[in-house]
């Protein structure tokens, strides 16, 4: 029995790193017809004798610098603990590789800017994986949105809470609220002007285990993101309420994830030419549009692969890995001061995006 | 056909304002054996027709002055906007009448404390109308809480969302959470350090009406109170996290409201004697407990005949209205400055009301 | 204070029964501009007590001959139990009242017949109390089916069990069937050609408690009935699927009663010419309509109150009563068969509601 | 990269079938180191390859003769439609294999009987591929049940609708009813006296989508299973209700699949001796056990290998295959009448299990 040889023109990709997530992008490039997976590395002997025993004909490595060395590695998927990637994800970019790295891009904004900067010098493309921005819930909640039948914005607010997965090297609003963060700047496409977090750490040598984070915009738009490591109930909800309709969000609904209520209130001036409005209540029709149940992670990795061959702008690229990480910084700094609220500076953004000429896919040539 | 005369030995209750909640006092002390509805005031003589319809036999005025003079009214509730609880209750207590006043007690702590100071010296009984102390569920959750099977107390999280009922003169936060901020106070028996908010006030004249409250305590015990009257859905839900047991107490759920999970974490020393811990989790069975689903306003109206007749101090007495108001009163302060925490000052408190003389009903004798 | 008279065009009611669901009745009734309440009688004089106490201007009596016989009583409405329905309503026919019947109309389908024939030789209101025939959500569904969008009908199929209630002359179908029988039979306009019921008495000396119900119909259209008075949760959910829409009514649903799903199958011929047809599944978005949330009986006493006063056909007229009966007496005889199909008879239906006269109340003249 | 070589007495295993349910199975066995996955045969050579790129090392064949004749096969495992079931069992027990029939185990009652006697006379292994006894949630039911703490059984009631998958060679009963049959018999332990089933076939060119089966018993125990291709939603809910406890069985629910109600009625004799007994309603507490959620086909692969490598007697053998099908049999028939009920016979069945010398798998040896 043959198998038809992919063509020579697909991308060869080495994953660093097959712990929680790893086995999941593993998984979906292996499945992308546009690429070869070449080599996975992970320190862990035992997981690469599982990652051999699934897919036989795939390099297995305890030596990272082997996959980024590896000629037949186009691009690098950076998926360790967050303290790693910039190193990792700067030695794949020097090495010429295209770089795909987890959530959050890096552990500081200094780091993320150099990633930019690196990937930009070469022309190489620069992914993070906000992988909740290729589903199909966040992609119509965009469009919703962009519509402008909400009317004006007034909040958004997301609960992403559960039990389990403490993680050693960062607090809960670097591993959970960073998936909310990333899903509110690329729907309300606006930077917060300020930060305001709260927390607690409830173990004794592990860090923030419960935090409450809100941003302040110009005007009245708020956005709060509650996270929590350590909740009887697994909570995946965000609410968008608009001034003519408002959205809701469930991830955990199996398929009416998005549902849109005609709702909000009606103000009105008062007849009498007095100060006061008087507010109304208007309730109508709730609409759930169907949503694409594609895994997200699978339209990314294809949509990492397209940008890598045709030599696009990724949708989630350093900038967008930046400036949640630079809310995440001002979320540090305001938590170690129990709530303070810390401006976000606005300068220091990087040339934007569309003026970059990205290096084609030289290998597929 | 006859009815028995209700024995002399009854409370003589006046309710001044039935407005939105009005009308629940009425029925439920129309429905007290304990009681006799002597008279109900209000601005608006169309409410008063209301009233008059459905109960010929009581007294219905403008002039609330007149109820608060009537020799017949041993108690007097007062339901009105909060502006206007402190004047409304220190007269009654002024003319010697017991007196329970809607939520928040007072407008600041100032006045709260004025308020027990009065009552205190009159031997009367001051009662506010924290009336989800008195439900089935409130009383389950602090027994379950009281027992200590929690383990140590992690956090306390409440959403009270729905669209609705703006409020002219106070806050969300003087509305709702209010509620929650009462059934933490009661439940954890501990009062906050520190306090932070933040919030926005989307409607262009009105007051906030979205807001998240943060309150610190010594340790790493925290609670958080998210509030909105502009959301699609309603919701009112309580997360509170113990090492050993979580519950969630879901008002919305028509008979199991309060469910306890054996649910959590198991923290193990590092055998290799390096510095750090290992985290287990800990599932388990889920629980919950039968409610009493009386309705909470009915328990509080007897409860607070009961403490006349009986000389007792009321669950919810003054000073329980004040450690609400002083927790409010240190939110308005943060939510001014974008979350900038307010420490609570702790001193100030009144003696301890184990220690009060309280008059017991005189016309009942 | 004084109130207003009523215009004496108002339509003077009498409600026999005050006990599970008359206090209903009377309260809808009461607050109806267009009704005097004049009397309620039942045999207990503990629930008059309790009628007197909240509605003293209304006389009670133990006698329902005396409220029948009250010439200022011109439409009586029967909430007694089941097998007086008739007796009583027959009594008030022949006193020249107008009647409303709870549900279902009599204990048999002769005795509904002769209600009909009584009414009709008077022109006098006969009406019965199908009551969610009268709420939003039924009439929202009964235009969404109309408008014909649900393409063809295939099944409706309702559940309606919870814990508690036994009826003592009454099985389960009596009581809880009767109302999906009667939505479905609003919402399909057609009726069953055949009747299949099987289902358990689970308590010694007490009628069957649980009960499932099958009604076929010309072509491939079936509706299902499932009713249980010992079931541990409250279920009220209804499905009606259709070629090109199903719907879910879940009345227990505090608000997005009725939901309509865009799903089905699409049905190709085999491109081969072969005998198969090709299967594909189609779908798409979900809306939930609002619907209004006025409390179906106060829209019901409206209506009945209007029929009387300006001599209109009810909408549950008895004919509707009777196709229900009808189909509970067919599923009587199927139940003590253990589902052996009952053919219901399509003969025997007397003319049609629209060419009959009817009475248009006398007093009010 | 070496693998370490499974040891010589693993049991080799062949999957006849790789369409919906075969890569199930396939993977579970992959995983299982009590087995060798020799083997795969299926009609289609796409589906082949897809196993191949998958597994390399197993062989692949259109020809499940080749699969079963293979001498390095011990065990059987029958993917296909129902009504190849017997004669591929039969086959592979006349080469003497073990033997691993999806459900239903035939497409007749004589068939089962048949295959039983086959792999008795042979002491080989049949078993019916019954999953959900494997599963945490039925394994909790059961011993629930056992316990009888329930009290007197009343009523079995399952739910099984989805939109989708409709079979050709059998209707909705043999596919999906098939799961809550095999549930019930194994959790109540008795079997029927009688059944009736009614339903509908909505397509034209296939058959019954929709069905209603009930169950009858000695005494008052009734079953009811209402199973539906074509529902806009998807419920797999099963309710248990006895005389002092009820089970709520949700496949749905994440985690709480299994919740115990303290509920139900209580009876009391008529004080005055006369003949009515008066009903009480009880309330009591709700408790969701803790239920393995390991997936039931990993379990169930598992305790095949271990009934052959061990010579034991399958939890679901030949004979609660035969069970369910002279069920689903019976169903048919009335179904076929609009819902007569057909009377099960008692006769005929097998002998016991226990009895039977089962050999002990020898290439193991």
């Amino acid at each position: 029995m043959q198998h038809a040889k992919k063509p020579s023109s697909t991308v060869g990709v080495g994953i660093i790193g097959y712990g929680y997530w790893g086995p999941n992008l593993v998984r979906n490039f292996a499945e992308q017809g546009a690429a070869r997976l070449v080599a996975v590395s992970d320190l862990s002997v035992d997981r690469l004798t599982e990652v051999h025993a699934r897919f036989p004909q795939v390099k297995v490595t305890t030596d990272c610098e082997d996959l980024i060395a590896d000629p037949a590695v186009d691009a690098v998927v950076v998926a360790t603990p967050v303290t790693s990637h910039f190193a990792l994800a700067r030695r794949a970019l020097q090495a010429g590789k295209h770089v795909l790295v987890a959530k959050p891009i890096t552990a500081d904004s200094t780091q993320a800017m150099e990633l930019i900067e690196a990937a930009e010098q070469r022309g190489l493309i620069l992914m993070v994986d906000h992988t909740f921005l290729y589903t199909g819930a966040v992609q119509t909640i965009k469009q919703l949105v962009a519509t402008g039948n909400l009317g004006q914005l007034y909040y958004f607010d997301s609960v992403r809470v559960n039990l389990g997965l403490f993680q050693k090297d960062v607090n809960v609003l670097w591993d959970l609220a960073v998936h909310d963060l990333s899903i509110m700047d690329y729907v309300l496409g606006v930077q917060p002007v300020a930060v305001a977090a709260t927390g607690s750490a409830h173990i004794q040598g592990h860090q923030v285990n419960l935090a409450y984070l809100t941003c302040h915009f110009d005007g009245s738009l708020i956005t709060h993101h509650h996270v929590n490591w350590l909740a009887p109930l697994k909570v995946r909800r965000t609410l968008i309420g608009g001034a003519r309709q408002m959205i809701v969000y469930d991830d955990l609904e199996p398929s009416e994830k998005v549902k849109v209520y005609d709702k909000g209130i009606t103000v009105a001036g008062d007849p009498q030419g007095a100060r006061e409005t008087m507010i109304g209540y208007r309730t109508g029709d709730m609409w759930a549009p169907q949503v694409s149940l594609t895994e997200g992670l699978r339209v990314e990795a294809q949509h990492f692969l397209e940008c890598i061959i045709h030599g696009r702008q990724p949708l989630t690229d350093g900038h967008c890995g930046l400036r949640v990480v630079r809310i995440l910084e001002a979320a540090a700094r305001s938590l170690a001061e129990k709530g303070q609220p810390v401006t976000l500076a606005s300068a220091g953004e990087s040339p934007k995006a569309s003026s970059l000429k990205l290096k084609v896919l030289e290998r597929s040539a």
